[in-house]
């Protein structure tokens, strides 16, 4: 297998460990049963979203699909699986040769879903099907959070800048991914420099309180700062007092100054601040980022004050309060028997609490009222309904086993932004809310 | 670089870009005005637990020593750094030559922290420091975050089994943390095959709804897991009716039936019923395990159920709440200036805000009672007090670059037990509360 071309920062030989157990015991059980080979239609989906919010966005499709294509049991894992004795012999050759050569459907990445979309669709059999779940849920459950928060501080922040500053505070591949769920959900940049290696984010740097305290004051750390980095750099200045550093910026960079930041204090009083005493130094064109614990309600009320760009860090890759979707995979329908002919037959737990679930293989349609605007997530198991043929949502992405939905993280991006456009305007509402259009089943 | 006896399921062949671009630009700016080899000292802590927590958990350690370590700029590394304009050749060529060559101490993972606590302390020149900043910080936020969640289920759960099932609702690879974070907090065992095959954690596995709905009835799917797996396994007796599950499990498997799993409805309620029934069925040894959206209070209300296992996933690997610390990789410290006699000096910034921090070079004990019960936590930067010599809490990670910290994962298992034990009783109350210990500077 070769994941070269992937360009990662780290190297994936195989995503078949990520795995939960079961789902390898269930296959040698259902192998010895004869039941494995039976033609399955596994779904991805939510039952709600999380609470308050108004939609959701769809991130991760990208990532699955490369660990789709990656998920294979070398001789390193059989080793490991059978030492271990976590299946047995027929199992583990079985897995030697296992590769993905069902189909996937799926809301393309970027879309926006509500609760019951049916966001991915994997089709084949029992076998090659339940060894995906934990690594689509890990991927889908992850990135759609982060994007969402994404979704609604980009909404916040208008046509201001939104950098990505969030590594640090989680996981350092989850910051990578978390980086590419920014970037979906609109952010402009990010200061990780393995989602600038790995996606082509543009990456950016300011400069920290550390190097201020490294040299013997502000003015020689502002001077070689400049010295080295150019006037257009983006001089720190809160370290000690913010006045005389923004009077000292100016002086050292001169009006080309690229930007100052600011990150602590109240923030919208000092950036009023901080703009008039640039304004009068003649720097007008110098920008203001602020950054310190932004959240998209900060973000919202910063609106008024002249700032040019934000820099979002702990509740970004938090998932502003919501850090994981609760999407599942739930087998929806299967053959009647092994035969590659069996009818398939919808299935669905008869839960004790609210987990139950829809059987059979859905289709999906977002309906709009005559300006376009969306009115309801049309959900079925039967016959599209011809007004609602042109309106599917899911979309071809891997097929007998080949992917065939990559596409570039600009497409999904500019995707997101005009999902969200077609939403009624209280879609971006940042009160808490029901989801902003209901899902209707036929 | 040789990271082949890391055992990865994932190679890290350079942890390098796991760094935000600043850190670069600082390092060049520094590397042109002469200040780059001033030494330095960093340290990482927190300023506050998250709200209600009362007591932290250093987790991570063993990751950070790792990340130090496989810290180099290779050439595909330096490529990217070159085409993007993000750094000069000077810059470049210094990069080439990076290692980490300092020193590092810290509080040894497993063991309990408080606001303040200097949990690493990083030395070494500021070029060589500064750029472990990002790695490091995710790291800790991350791992720290689980394990201290980890650690309240285990409180909560007593003696009684916890299984980490939350890959599926976290990042690919922050879920092999996070499991790694669970069992240094005291969970037993994890789902997740990847855990297991990295870290040697035990790792088990149940059945999926799916796996009844596969089969043409639940006496087919019960038969076929029986089959295969062995009368020990645990059957998932919720996908239709529960007592006629229970019923037809112990028929099936006989009395030496494994286990069961309830993962709906009133877990409580069920628990009782499913216990009575088995009694009654002479399955008496047969266990119970339940899961469902479990977190520490749910499990403390399942006290008296007769529950021997609890599967937890979401909640823990969101880190119940809080799925990040607030740790900050601060300079306390710096010569004044490059000549490697020169004096430390203290430094810290001043803020407009509640960001201000002790400069200094710190060290730190826990003080203790005559009963041998943590009274207080202690930090300094002068002498350290005979009385508490003795009670130190740093030791030495890495030596002039070389790693001297590391050590199996159960030793920190037991460390944190022994840690959180010797705290006051009300360290464990689950109720929201302040620090357990008062932080003292001396």
């Amino acid at each position: 297998m070769n994941t070269a071309d992937l360009g990662l920062p780290v190297d994936v030989p195989s995503t078949a460990l990520f795995t939960d157990q079961y789902e390898l015991t269930m296959l040698q059980a259902a192998l010895k049963a004869g039941t494995a080979e039976r033609r399955s239609v596994f779904e991805a989906f939510t039952r709600r979203l999380p609470e308050g919010r108004r939609y959701g966005v769809v991130a991760g499709t990208g990532r699955v699909l490369d660990a789709v294509e990656n998920f294979r049991f070398d001789a390193g894992v059989l080793d490991f699986l059978c030492e271990r004795n976590i299946v047995d012999e027929p199992t583990l050759e079985w897995l030697g040769d296992y590769r993905f050569r069902g189909d996937i459907w799926g809301y393309p990445e970027g879309e926006v879903y509500f609760p019951g979309s049916p966001i991915l669709r994997v089709e084949g059999s029992f076998a090659e099907c339940v060894l995906l779940e934990t690594v689509i849920l890990s991927i889908l459950n992850h990135d759609s959070a982060i994007a969402a928060a994404a979704s609604r501080m980009s909404a916040a922040a208008g046509e201001r800048g939104l950098i990505e500053m969030g590594a640090r505070r989680t996981h350092e591949l989850a910051a990578v991914a978390s980086s590419r769920a920014a970037y979906i959900g609109g952010f402009n940049s990010t200061s990780d420099l393995a989602a600038g290696f790995r996606y082509g984010i543009p990456t950016v740097g300011t400069s920290a309180h550390a190097f201020t305290l490294l040299h013997d004051n502000e003015r020689d750390a502002f001077t070689a700062q400049v010295d080295s980095l150019g006037r257009g750099t983006t001089l720190l200045v809160d370290t000690y007092d913010v006045t005389e550093a923004v009077r000292l910026a100016v002086e050292i960079a001169g009006p080309e100054l690229g930007a100052v930041r600011i990150d602590s204090g109240d923030l919208l009083l000092v950036a009023h601040r901080v703009r008039q005493q640039l304004d009068e130094l003649g720097a007008a064109r110098t920008k203001i980022v602020v950054t310190s614990d932004l959240d998209e309600y900060a973000i919202a009320s910063l609106a008024a004050a002249p700032v040019d760009a934000y820099g979002v860090g702990t509740q970004l890759v938090t998932g502003s309060g919501h850090p994981t979707c609760s999407m599942v995979y739930k087998l929806v329908a299967r053959a009647e028997s092994a035969d590659p002919g069996a009818p398939l037959v919808p299935v669905a737990k008869k839960s004790l609490g609210a987990k139950s679930s829809m059987g059979g293989r859905k289709w999906a349609a977002r309906r709009v009222d005559e300006d376009g605007v969306a009115e309801a997530e049309v959900i079925g198991t039967g016959e599209v309904p011809a007004e609602l043929a042109g309106r599917q949502l899911q979309v071809e992405l891997v097929k007998g086993g080949e992917v065939l939905g990559r596409e570039p993280l600009d497409v999904v991006r500019d995707r997101h932004a005009a999902a969200r456009a077609s939403l009624p305007l209280s879609a971006t509402q940042l009160s808490r809310g029901e989801a902003v259009i209901p899902t209707e089943y036929v």
